[in-house]
């Protein structure tokens, strides 16, 4: 990892001062005590022996993927290709009109989501990272239609841009529906150990869910928070590379933390989810995070936390018929934990039991559900898979 | 697993004195350190990413397998059923014929062998412990001949029984033929700290490599060392759940340890494997295994050992096809290890890398390569596996 040199920081922090009222904000609705506080390490699930093919091969750090209605995948390449693989694990070339990415250390071509009505029309969204005249990155979320051959996106346009920043770390970002007609996209506060609180600064769009309109990139973000950038829907994040809708109709995202404090949040609008205010990490060297608080009024706790750490990619819930024994569980990948990290929710919302799935992948960036309730994983890794775990005969 | 009472040992010691006498064996050949003393822990392999399917489930706590010419897969159960696998995974009910066990603890049935002519002569062997009329237990060995419809074995004989012993614990076994007319059984010690080294008596089967007539029984042992019983092969062995024909005609096994101290050897005719004089490992309560020694003058060396340990089920070299990667590889199952684990053995004999394989699907009990080259595993579980890994397209 090359350093990371913070520079010109200054105009990004016009609204720092400002940033300090939204925390204060009253407590949780339960009290000083938060309904999630301290949850981590859950019981032990049992064992699912699972079959499993490797589908493709030959995947070069793929990171996203959304299956298309003819039960084919797109998959994202992070090097900056969109490929499409067959049901039958066919590999097609690179697909044309996928805007320039910057594909240092953490960035490049990141999700890949389609629209509700891909069938009718063809439409399809990536979030990638970009770099400006100034020499800034940040990530961006462009949109275009997928040719009927599947041979090209056409009339590709950006339509939204995150705050620009020196670095080429943690850029998010996943690309989660609403179903109330907005899109969500995760964030990361672009790494650094001596970088300012950009998390908390409401005047940037660095460690923030944001909520755009799908079409016109228009922000949407949220009700009752005055100042803020109009498209922010919460805050205090670091870097979110996991996002899914709940079978509850809710956002739930995983952040990368800090060593021992990797998070699973519900995030809910402007709301603050605390870094580095709290954290229940601490830095790899050891030192404590801000003044090493793990709670504090005004700020959310996650719903879950991991020490150690799990090094989240993508997440889904599982609903499909093949297993029913997941139904309704979490599957988040697991880059460090090199497994999908299966947590069951009780009906309290908290996480009732913990196992890990998939255990001898490799690096598991993003997991998926398919049409028929097979597990879909992707690994990290240059020569990377796309692999499907189904539950035999 | 309940207390063990250790009764009438005085009749086992007898040969005890006349032991020591076997031990003054001059040094290894390579002078005062051994070949491979001390190796652990060697450098971890590439991941390997492997199709695979449950082939059937449904077999309770499943020890040892062997596939038939047409494909299908012996597989014992160790409450005491014999059961035949369809290459589609169809499973046969028990298979008549079977010696009655005592399916106590770690005993009932255990491994399952087959001739080289099973084509024409159906004869198979099965390793399993009993109990006799003083209510001492034992590892037996019996062969038989498996009728056409494979529905029951036909003119069952034990051929070979252990010490007699107190204890339902630790019977070892594997069946290995030697290639030379000989038939390999590696026994255990038969557990219990209290208990006095019998693994180091010459008197008794305990903790013994034994070599018989495969047809007789009768001993076969070692050349060069008298006064020991005659089917003893090597000894200094604790519980040996996994043993292998090398691809060097070499006869190789793995042994659990106590808590630090699984063992893989090479034993040759005569030799001692220390248990329990010198090992690697020490009591689950923390105490010195004896005086503590990992090396003596006199006594073999492990080719390698594991700490933390793996808890060995059976072992197989890799010699297929279907994975190059792996060819000449040493795959042992490992029951705390929930995973194969893969040994890379260099041109000088040492293991040169280490690397875990299918760990995810619980306790692995036994390993073996298919016709094809496919990995076969069984899981020992209420609820076990025969399992089938391939390399996919």
């Amino acid at each position: 990892m090359k350093p990371l040199t913070v520079i010109a920081a200054t105009a990004l922090f016009a609204g720092c001062a400002m940033a300090q009222d939204f925390n204060d904000r009253p407590p949780n609705a339960e009290g000083q005590t938060p309904a999630f506080a301290n949850q981590t390490r859950a019981p032990a699930l049992a064992n699912i022996v699972m079959d499993r093919e490797v589908v493709a091969r030959g995947l070069e750090h793929p990171w996203g993927m959304a299956q298309l209605p003819d039960g084919s995948w797109l998959v994202t390449e992070r090097p900056g290709r969109l490929r499409l693989v067959s049901p039958e694990g066919n590999l097609s070339d690179a697909i044309a009109g996928v805007p320039a990415v910057d594909a240092l250390d953490q960035g490049g071509l990141l999700d890949v989501a389609i629209a509700q009505d891909f069938a009718q029309t063809r439409r399809v969204w990536l979030s990638f990272s970009e770099r400006n005249a100034e020499d800034l990155t940040y990530t961006a979320v462009a949109t275009g239609v997928l040719s009927d051959d599947a041979s090209r996106l056409e009339d590709m346009r950006v339509i939204w841009r995150q705050t620009p920043y020196p670095s080429t770390l943690h850029y998010g970002s996943r690309l989660v529906f609403d179903g109330q007609g907005g899109l969500f996209v995760t964030t990361g506060e672009r790494g650094g150990t001596d970088a300012p609180r950009f998390a908390q600064d409401l005047s940037t769009t660095l460690g923030k869910v944001v909520r755009i309109d799908p079409i016109s990139g228009a922000p949407m973000g949220r009700p009752g928070v005055d100042g803020a950038m109009p498209e922010i829907w919460s805050w205090g994040h670091r870097n979110m590379q996991g996002a899914t809708l709940g079978p509850d109709g809710a956002l739930w995202t995983v952040e990368h933390g800090p060593m021992g404090g990797d998070e699973l949040n519900r995030p809910e609008a402007g709301r603050n989810y605390g870094w580095p205010v709290v954290s229940y990490g601490e830095e790899y060297s050891g030192a404590k995070i801000g003044q090493g608080l793990t709670q504090k009024e005004g700020i959310e706790q996650p719903v879950y936390y991991w020490d150690p750490v799990i090094a989240p990619g993508g997440m889904t819930f599982y609903s499909g018929e093949m297993f029913p024994q997941l139904q309704g569980d979490l599957l988040v990948a697991g880059l460090q934990a090199g497994a999908v990290v299966r947590l069951k929710l009780g009906a309290d919302g908290r996480v009732s039991g913990e196992s890990r799935l998939l255990r001898d992948v490799g690096r598991v960036r993003d997991v998926a559900v398919a049409q028929d309730g097979a597990i879909m994983v992707l690994t990290d890794e240059q020569d990377g898979a796309l692999i499907r775990a189904t539950s035999g005969r």
